[in-house]
């Protein structure tokens, strides 16, 4: 299963829009007979100038410039190239490695805990002290001291997202764990980089720059920016736009998110956007972030988005005391996926049950699932307006691969109630290494949100359909909460639900 | 020598003026008999949010809060046993790191320096790069998560500023190992966190809010400002003055720096600083940078002040092509101190020989040096108007701790010779562990400037003749030379000088 090999990452998660830098051709347009080579030429000088950086005690910035320059200048192919020999060729020492630890063992070994606290000899302590550092520094790649300068120089911070970039695309093809070490390695210094105190949180207006809001109309992942009316209004009364920008990476928020300004939770996504004139803002009760949306997808997997919103929702706190309630209103992007691959993973053991007999009756029914009730299953059957000569699962897998049933009142209403119960169980039940499948559920659990009801026909678009049979589901933010709940959720991997999401599931044991 | 002990830093370098919290005095304004006793209630409060801060896998915010708030409300020997307990109790968890190592030497035992790139064996390969992530992560002392969730809080770069801030000062009190290694892991992230990516470069003029005005007067070190029409001056026609600001403590630059557009390199401060009108802005050949002050103590010894220059020049020079001289015209902070120390140490020696006879002669005449050359000392005797009994390198040190040879033109013409002579070579010559002994030299010339010029009675302020005899220097930054002479200094020392310095100073061997 390929999908568990990309990092489950906001990239996924808020759907950006991916915006690598362009790639280019090769520069040869007529292809050599052998076109599978890479072009030797660039790429060789891309490999001097990164030794080079990497070499050097500290790299020059010409030699940066020129790495960069030449790296963005190469194809698919050489590009992997160049990032498989900085993961290969400038890996941690490990010979030295191993002797610093020899060192290390042969002083340490008295099993004391405390150097400094417990012994007078100060020269000894030092010298564990210097020894620590020094293995610190061992047990860092080669390749650390370059990555450091080339986040230094300018452009370099959106250079190694660009790399990032182009890292993850390579691991999806070729999972080596030399690979994947660079990529740790990367990302542990990028989230470093990016802390919340490097960042500033700006409020995104129609008085901003024409350049930098046509960057939000490009990188807009959940509701697609349809004209320039519909950014106005998303940046106008009861509207606020917060983007989060880091100063290496001018006039563009590495993630910003939309919120709306209502007197209650929205139950569709329709009251958001539509057409409809906003309330007078000294009337709104709820901040409702309907859009978060990141912009670099070298940058996935690194969680701003904890932080913008927590950030966000102090600064509404402040401004707006009237506003009491904090909540999103979020696509499911994992459900649909999840239902279709539970149908016919059960038809499938259906299918052997009944070729194999009864002999293996006992132990395939162990893993069959009722998925429709038996009154589900009838309402269904009476829906279908063609004859339909299949029966339960393979009926609701029919119904819902034609993604037709949304032109039919009576297949909607049918299939309300098993979806908007199988959905409550996706969200609430469902996981994965101990947290929430959905990519987005997981997102807003982990910052310390609740699951607060799920919502029919809330996003009517095609992608809604498509993703989640148009269900969304309101993430609630109790401010008295927040911590608690996200303590207890990365602690245990408890999902907090509301009452009314209750009633669709089984208690969560 | 006390001096080696606290680092060279930027604080000294550049004296930037301490403007640590105010540290309160102990809540019981009528002391106990016993004053040396800790506020023990309050200290051992602050010491429970540490431990609930440091001990969380992921620290709440609000103890962390509180432990801030509880850090600053204590006087100055709750803030080190504070810090004593950061520390100590939180150092590296050595148990943990010799049983990680015990594994890893088990398993990287082959002496296979490339696991991925030489066998199959996937799983070897990961397991190895996860024993070095876990052991790199074990090295780490246990306060590591500490200082990285307090720099992600609002406010907190700051408070960790102030930590550091007060850690330098507790380290000059008591050198332990144990401290040491705190300050050194702490500078460590810190230069991290103020990457020079993260810092954002601002223009600062008359035009900027006064909350902001009032710390560029109250932070100058250099050459103090006197009223507002100075600072006006300092911000208007002809002048520049850029900050470098990080997002985490707004409205006050980390670093500022002046500079004047001149026609050419100025000799003198007076020329900068008085009341002349600036020239038209369009014949400016150079600029000259006269002040750099850092305005955060705990920042000391993080060189942000390289990066501003370069990024200050490359602005200029796309702003203003008309300027092709890039140079300083800088205090010479330690020479007065050093020359004094030096006379010092021959009198002494001197003595001694007479002391002893002849008899140690030879030995301790391979210390003497020549300071003075038999026909500045000529000079000096008759400049001298009352009779003074002494003679030579004593005569010398008589006139300068007086420091009333200022007022004598007689006086002064005859030091000139023998002050910028040795001067040239204090700046030139004199090293400490292979670096210019001169913190501003040193600072100047590992940013890869040269040591152009040195003029006399270029700064006769107060502070200018106690510190340097009024003798200023410029050091030149010459593009096409800045990388190459980085480069040079860093690696073997060399100072590079132009020949009108060189007459002074015998050649570098």
């Amino acid at each position: 299963m390929t999908r568990s090999q990309t990092p489950k990452s906001l990239a996924v998660l808020l759907r950006a829009r991916m915006h690598p830098d362009p790639i280019p051709s090769p520069p040869h347009a007529p292809s050599p007979p052998d076109s599978s080579a890479p072009p030797a030429a660039a790429s060789s000088s891309v490999r001097q100038w990164l030794h080079a950086s990497v070499s050097a005690a500290s790299p020059s910035p010409a030699a940066l410039d020129c790495f960069s320059d030449g790296y963005r200048s190469l194809d698919r192919p050489g590009r992997h190239e160049i990032l498989r020999s900085l993961a290969t060729d400038y890996d941690v020492p490990r010979a030295r490695v191993r002797d610093l630890m020899r060192q290390y063992v042969s002083v340490s070994a008295t099993g004391d805990e405390h150097p400094a606290a417990e012994k007078e000899d100060g020269g000894a302590a030092s010298a564990l002290y210097r020894m620590e550092r020094g293995l610190r520094d061992a047990l860092r790649p080669k390749y650390a001291g370059f990555l450091e300068a080339m986040n230094a120089q300018p452009g370099g911070l959106k250079f190694l997202a660009v790399i990032r970039a182009d890292l993850l695309a390579l691991l999806g093809e070729e999972n080596a764990p030399v690979l994947r070490a660079l990529d740790g390695y990367l990302k542990e210094k990028l989230v470093t980089w990016l802390s919340p105190a490097a960042l500033a949180l700006h409020q995104i207006t129609w008085d901003d720059p024409a350049t930098l809001l046509e960057k939000i109309v490009a990188y807009e992942a959940v509701h697609p920016i349809r004209n320039l009316i519909d950014l106005k209004r998303r940046l106008g009364v009861g509207r606020r736009c917060f983007g989060y920008f880091h100063p290496a990476i001018p006039g563009e928020p590495l993630i910003f998110i939309e919120v709306a300004l209502l007197k209650d939770m929205a139950t569709s996504i329709q009251e958001v956007l539509l057409d409809v004139p906003p309330i007078a803002e000294s009337e709104a009760k709820c901040a409702l972030f309907y859009s978060i949306s990141s912009t670099q997808p070298g940058l996935s997997g690194i969680n701003l988005g904890k932080f913008l919103l927590k950030r966000v929702i102090d600064m509404l706190r402040r401004d707006m005391p009237s506003v009491q309630i904090f909540a999103t209103l979020s696509p499911i992007p994992g459900f649909m996926q999840w239902l279709l691959a539970k149908l016919a993973s059960q038809i499938k053991l259906a299918e052997r049950e009944l070729q194999d007999g009864n002999s293996l009756e006992i132990a395939s029914s162990a893993f069959r699932e009722s998925i429709l009730l038996p009154e589900e299953e009838k309402l269904l059957q009476n829906a279908v307006e063609q004859v339909d000569s299949k029966q339960g699962i393979e009926l609701l897998q029919d119904i819902l691969t034609s993604s037709q049933w949304v032109k039919s009142d009576k297949l909607s209403a049918a299939l309300k109630s098993p979806l908007m119960r199988l959905c409550a169980r996706y969200l609430a039940r469902e996981k994965k290494r101990g947290k929430a499948l959905d990519a987005v559920a997981n997102f807003h659990l982990q910052n310390g949100a609740m699951i607060e009801r799920i919502n029919w026909m809330a996003d009517q678009s095609e992608k809604g359909i498509e993703q989640s049979g148009g269900i969304m589901v309101n993430y609630l933010y109790r401010l008295e909460n927040i911590e608690e709940y996200a303590l207890s959720y990365s602690g245990t991997g408890h999902i907090h639900a509301s009452p009314s999401l209750s009633k669709y599931v089984e208690p969560d044991t």
